[in-house]
């Protein structure tokens, strides 16, 4: 079928067959850097194995299964999902345990998760009294067990109880359900993950670290055992790494990386992994009318900028100087040239939502398409 | 199926149901206030019939056919899209005339305009003398002849070629080619767009007519009739109405209107119509753990943020102060209160790249849901 039959049905067909050479990519395409995306992969692994801390990489990143296979043959303990949605194709894949590391309210959506807990190990986290009774409720209408992991607010400001006796007073409420298994804490500081400095990183997580031990030991006195205390992300996990109390880091861009975390400080320990950018949107030159600039054809729908603009690779003096929907309008500093035609690898600044406007990922090796992935949890929201 | 099977399969199935009650519409989904967006349709209907100028919206903003067949039932006279591959849906659908108001480069992608151009009647800019050598060789390979009208920058700043003699020689060699036809001009302002006072949106306006007006001289003085001029936009578009050279208006945004143009100044003259808010995004309040703020399930991959925050529909006090990838906190100002499970309209910041975001628009009448339309277009960044 051509690429216009399918378009025209309605399907975004993949911009690349496995085999092709880079340059027959239909553009704007989010592309891999599959040596690089590997060393990625294998670091992070190794760390955590090192640090005996079980890693389940957030899927939220690249929403991508035969990403979270990889992952999990390099030895993932499970996976973190923000959304039961999300939660589906990994179950439907095999590649579980799954965490919800967030909250899940409404009865339809409550009623996915215990429909997707019948078929996999899985959990959910809460931060309220009465989102327990309604999980719990659903869960016994359809006799399975939730484990839940009580979300305190580790610093981040956004979802989760109050660390210390608030929390244990919610994970009390959550082991005395018959259909809910109380599972520990989930304590991600997510405002730490992208401060440049590691001094005050560390500081973030120290406080975070601080607030995971007032809670343990609040469950403690109630008598409640914690198995589980999970955070991190690909700014930090190797402070929860050190922490002694983290039991599980959740980190997703390190798989791909962005500009965003590529503009952090770089740790000074050379046992800590940096992580290299693997993940690109092609994107091509399609005016140059006037000297003073030219346009690519990726924009707004192709990446999101609110973490900052992309980069463009190897090509000094080309500055991607802001989008609209459609366009990216191209700086030509220090008398850098391109012609219509050229081809860019754009770094875009955050990896997570840039992932999520694409269909596929082409992942190539050197100058040549070696696999196309479907993104199969793309738009994936509810 | 179940909605877990269709995820489970890499699809993202409709978030509601003709008939379902609003309260049942998963979230975040994107919802569309049918009597709002009715008005909005006829208002800018009315407005072009009565200056008797061409009405051919801009399909990249809703990306939606079953949009597009209710503009067209009201009198659009054809259809804009910003790639190849959002032509296709259009064409298959038969709602055509279809203009791809941007340049297209790159053989795959002109092989594909080919083919679409052998369906449908079908146009395309150019604004690069080899990229009208390439539109000529596929064309005259495919044995179709393409419609090209030479886009100028009229103060954009983005493609086009300088007005005047540089657009009319680009115009004398399109008008050479065997298998080409000079269509006329495209001159779309965008920067004029949201420029909030309407004085300084008009004497850009002004400039932009300026430059069509030494272009047609040029063009003229070249012997070469000019039978098109496209160009303006939501913000902007009676004042190409009444300039008495554009034949062609272009809007996208005033069927769901943003917040950003929300914002715009409004034109005092009451024959210019007012367009109404039917596009949000309805989410989900999802943690409330703490007093001062609370948390939504609509963040960066629900909406975009580039034209700045979303405004909560009738919920006074109830400010979207920021988003991550999955939520949105919400500040409650003035003893505002929520509680988990309030269902929030959202009004988002941008249009055409929230609705990129999706999947499925739901369109609601008062409080029940009538019809639910694919994004057919999504994705189409091709």
């Amino acid at each position: 079928m051509s690429r216009v039959d399918a378009f025209s049905r309605g399907e975004v067909p993949a911009p690349a067959a496995p085999g092709d050479p880079i340059e027959r990519v239909d553009t704007p395409a989010l592309v891999v850097d599959l040596d690089a995306f590997e060393a990625n992969l294998a670091a992070m692994a190794a760390f955590a194995a090192r640090h005996k801390v079980r890693l389940t990489p957030h899927f939220k990143a690249h929403k991508t299964p035969a990403i979270a296979r990889r992952q999990q043959a390099l030895g993932a303990a499970g996976f973190c999902v923000q959304k039961v949605s999300e939660a589906a194709p990994l179950v439907a894949a095999g590649l579980t345990p799954v965490l919800v590391s967030n909250e899940v309210v409404g009865a339809a959506k409550i009623e996915m998760l215990c429909e997707l807990a019948a078929r996999a190990p899985l959990s959910v986290c809460v931060d309220n009294a009465a989102n327990v009774a309604a999980l719990a409720a659903a869960a016994a209408a359809r006799g399975v067990t939730l484990e839940v992991l009580v979300e305190i607010d580790a610093g981040n400001g956004r979802c989760g109880v109050a660390p210390g006796q608030p929390a244990a007073d919610l994970a009390r409420l959550v082991a005395s359900q018959s259909h809910l298994r109380f599972g520990g804490l989930q304590a991600y500081h997510g405002k730490a993950q992208h401060v440049r400095e590691v001094l005050y990183r560390k500081t973030m997580i120290e406080q975070a670290v601080a607030a995971v031990r007032a809670t343990t030991a609040a469950l403690q006195a109630a008598g409640l055992a914690c198995p589980r205390v999970a955070g991190g992300g690909t700014g930090s996990f190797f402070l929860e790494c050190a922490s002694g109390v983290y039991t599980e880091i959740q980190p997703g861009s390190y798989a791909l990386l962005d500009r965003d975390y590529s503009d952090n400080e770089p740790v000074a320990d050379p046992a800590v992994p940096q992580f290299q950018n693997a993940l690109f949107v092609l994107s091509t030159v399609m005016s140059a009318a006037k000297p003073e600039h030219a346009v690519c054809d990726a924009g707004l729908k192709s990446m999101s900028f609110e973490s900052g603009l992309p980069r463009v690779r190897g090509r000094p003096g080309i500055q991607y100087k802001g989008p609209s929907d459609e366009h990216g309008v191209l700086a030509l500093l220090d008398g850098a040239k391109v012609a219509v035609g050229d081809r860019l690898h754009l770094i875009p600044g955050h990896v997570d939502p840039t992932v999520n406007l694409h269909d596929w990922i082409v992942a190539t090796r050197g100058q040549r398409v070696e696999e196309v992935w479907p993104v199969s949890a793309r738009g994936m929201v509810f």
